[in-house]
């Protein structure tokens, strides 16, 4: 699909001033649905806009001279959508460690499809006979417990559109120099699906949880045996053992046959493959929650456990990569999200932060889901700094970049969620800044 | 995934008398959700329950002693998934045309996988190139307009999740015996995804639609040259051009690049791989509104131009295929609809629709999309009759089949909202009855 902006011309300057909400043109959104200011852009003639016609089309394309394809029994994206793929990055010789990025600026809407949803793997991908897998619930309970995937299809069901996050999404914003890669390539270590299981307060109220118990440790079934220590009043609460991902059952990379989803909480602790659940009175300090995902601070020592993914926003319309055509009517969007429940606003800033508008959410609003954000900007063409913050229901915004980096130990990358900033040059490119 | 039903036996009987919400054992979900249930049922050590165990998984399972697969640019279903696939019906020597269902029984939640959408063609699957194809405009207009893919994608975008349902969907309902096939093959020609794209009433609007205009039709790119006469209204209210599917581009056997969303209309009227929205004061008299989609009456004569899809609903779980596996404790799903708006009730009955109880509906619960519904019934190994009926918020609610069928002329199929009835055998089975 395009990467060009739109550039809608108006003559109707008069009503926009009128309509502005923020400084450096941007606009109230239905400014930019009326069709008075389309005409005008139509009057205008400026280049990339609809184009008057009155052949209507009498030439028939070479593709209704044909019959088409027959039907298919899985269907697969069009061959002309071939660079919308999955960022891959990881170390050469080690195929199976690292992560593959959402291509984010190239999607629309808020569902990721499960083809392009991020990964993380520590080991690789494990090739998981369904029959054969199974989940334990054991440790400081008082029935231990054997799922296999035919019993957990059994229970009682609920259905859940959330995010999960990587924590370590958009740590190159933690670098010196701001990253000259693609809004996908910075923040696509999150995605977001329609998740189908059995809650698993359910499955631990079956096991009958002791009193003194406070922990639950979650294994994978991969070859990193990958485990995390999890608050037992999180596992009581909205965690889910996920079977289901958009509908179908959870693809391999996503867990396959089953994975934990703990929603709000980095990405690292929605096990994936789950094999067990040990109940304990204490975290583990699993490699992955020492080594890893620590947050370290200035005075050397590293905080542990920081769980929440915090509220954050990504401008992805328009962002490096595009290019801008010229001073006229624009849609800006993105996407906004907050591990501790819905987003309550998002605001845009075009002048680097001094003035600010609200972005119209795309209903419906759900607690720990992307919300796609837009709004209308009428570009003069002169450079200009676009940003967006969020702000979730709990009144948590995200901090300024410089007062993130300032909590932390020069080069601490994981939980960044500072406000973002897109350069828009004369020339209608588009940079990453620290603004 | 299995297709055997939950038993989760219980001794509290006292209990669930107090619970129940209809006859023959349909009783509050949150007694399914109780692991004094559950519990029970381990005491019980029924079949298909949770297995006690002690061992915590000390054998690792082979796929944790070898190193997983590598990453990968489009993720695919597992491959133990390989029988979960659209059922396509299409006449011997006639490739393009006919239907492929969404397999319904196989799925969980709302969100149809864009590879399980369902197809409808009348010639086949055309090739579009993107860059080449063009959106006409025209006819009662003041300003004829073409747009190319890369123009539409420069206007203001909406996001919704909407079902499209072809007209002849359940269709089979009709039959004067009740068909034994699977939910899927009777009801799979409906799917529901996030589509964004660009609102039609801001491209008519920019053409600026003559006030004589009644009617716009629509063309697809097809060999075909698919096309519907739709009312002006419907394309001046909720109509979109729908340029995403999920997140991504809309699927080829979707309308890539483009398509007409008409949210709660017959499918056929969303016309894919849409190339032509000619303005008239009159409909056409296409041969999608003539030779098909139309109702054939009692006295010979055929209604047409029925556009809306009623409330309806479907009991997946459990249906035609699915083994019951004794007397126990099981949850009851499916899905409800309706193209007037949002469901506003589901109703289960258990003995044959004497008696009714209020399933919950899944959150969120949106305007012409898919809703997930659940209730919990103790079956007690007796033959019993499972019914479905939704209402919407307009108060529509469906009729009995032997009312919808009175209607028409034998044989009619189209719109089929009729209430539709699982018998559960003694022996676990499930059959297809009109009850």
């Amino acid at each position: 699909m395009g990467v060009v902006m739109s550039n809608v011309e108006t003559k109707d300057t008069v009503t926009l001033r009128e309509e502005a909400v923020a400084g450096n043109g941007l606009i109230d959104r239905r400014a930019l649905l009326r069709s008075a200011l389309f005409s005008a852009g139509i009057a205008a003639a400026s280049a990339g806009n609809a184009r008057a016609d009155d052949s209507v089309g009498v030439d028939a394309p070479d593709w209704m001279k044909t019959p088409g394809k027959p039907f298919s029994a899985y269907g697969t994206p069009s061959k002309w959508q071939e660079k919308v793929q999955r960022i891959i990055a990881n170390p050469p010789g080690r195929p199976g460690t690292g992560v593959s990025r959402t291509p984010l600026h190239l999607l629309e809407g808020t569902i990721t499809p499960a083809g392009l949803h991020f990964e993380r793997h520590h080991n690789g991908v494990p090739d998981i006979d369904p029959a054969r897998h199974e989940l334990f619930i054991h440790g400081m309970v008082k029935r231990p417990l054997a799922f296999s995937l035919e019993t957990l299809m059994r229970y009682p069901m609920e259905t859940r559109i959330r995010f999960v996050e990587c924590a370590g999404n958009s740590g190159a914003f933690s670098a010196a120099q701001p990253p000259q890669i693609t809004a996908g390539e910075l923040n696509g270590l999150i995605s977001c699906s329609e998740w189908t299981g059995v809650r698993l307060a359910t499955l631990l109220g079956e096991a009958e949880v002791n009193k003194e118990a406070k922990w639950v440790i979650a294994e994978g079934a991969d070859a990193a045996a990958m485990s995390r220590s999890i608050p037992l009043v999180k596992c009581m609460d909205d965690a889910m053992i996920a079977l289901y991902q958009n509908g179908e059952a959870i693809r391999p990379e996503q867990g396959f046959p089953m994975r934990l989803l703990l929603p709000g909480f980095e990405g690292n602790m929605n096990v994936k493959w789950l094999r067990r659940l040990n109940v304990t009175d204490a975290p583990v300090d699993a490699r992955d929650e020492t080594s890893h995902y620590t947050e370290l601070m200035p005075n050397g020592k590293a905080r542990q456990f920081m769980f929440l993914q915090g509220a954050k926003s990504a401008l992805l319309k328009p962002s490096l990569g595009m290019t801008m055509k010229g001073p006229g009517l624009y849609e800006v969007s993105g996407l906004a999200w907050s591990g501790a429940g819905r987003i309550s606003k998002v605001e845009i800033s075009a002048d680097g932060g001094q003035t600010w508008a609200l972005a119209l959410l795309t209903d419906p609003v759900l607690s720990k889901t992307l919300t796609r954000f837009r709004l209308a900007w009428k570009w003069d063409g002169r450079p200009s700094t676009l940003m967006s913050r969020a702000t979730d229901e709990t009144g948590s915004t995200q901090p300024t970049r410089a007062s993130w980096i300032a909590q932390y130990a020069p080069g601490q990358g994981y939980h960044f969620n500072g406000i973002q900033s897109w350069s828009i040059e004369a020339d209608g490119t588009v940079k990453n800044v620290y603004a």
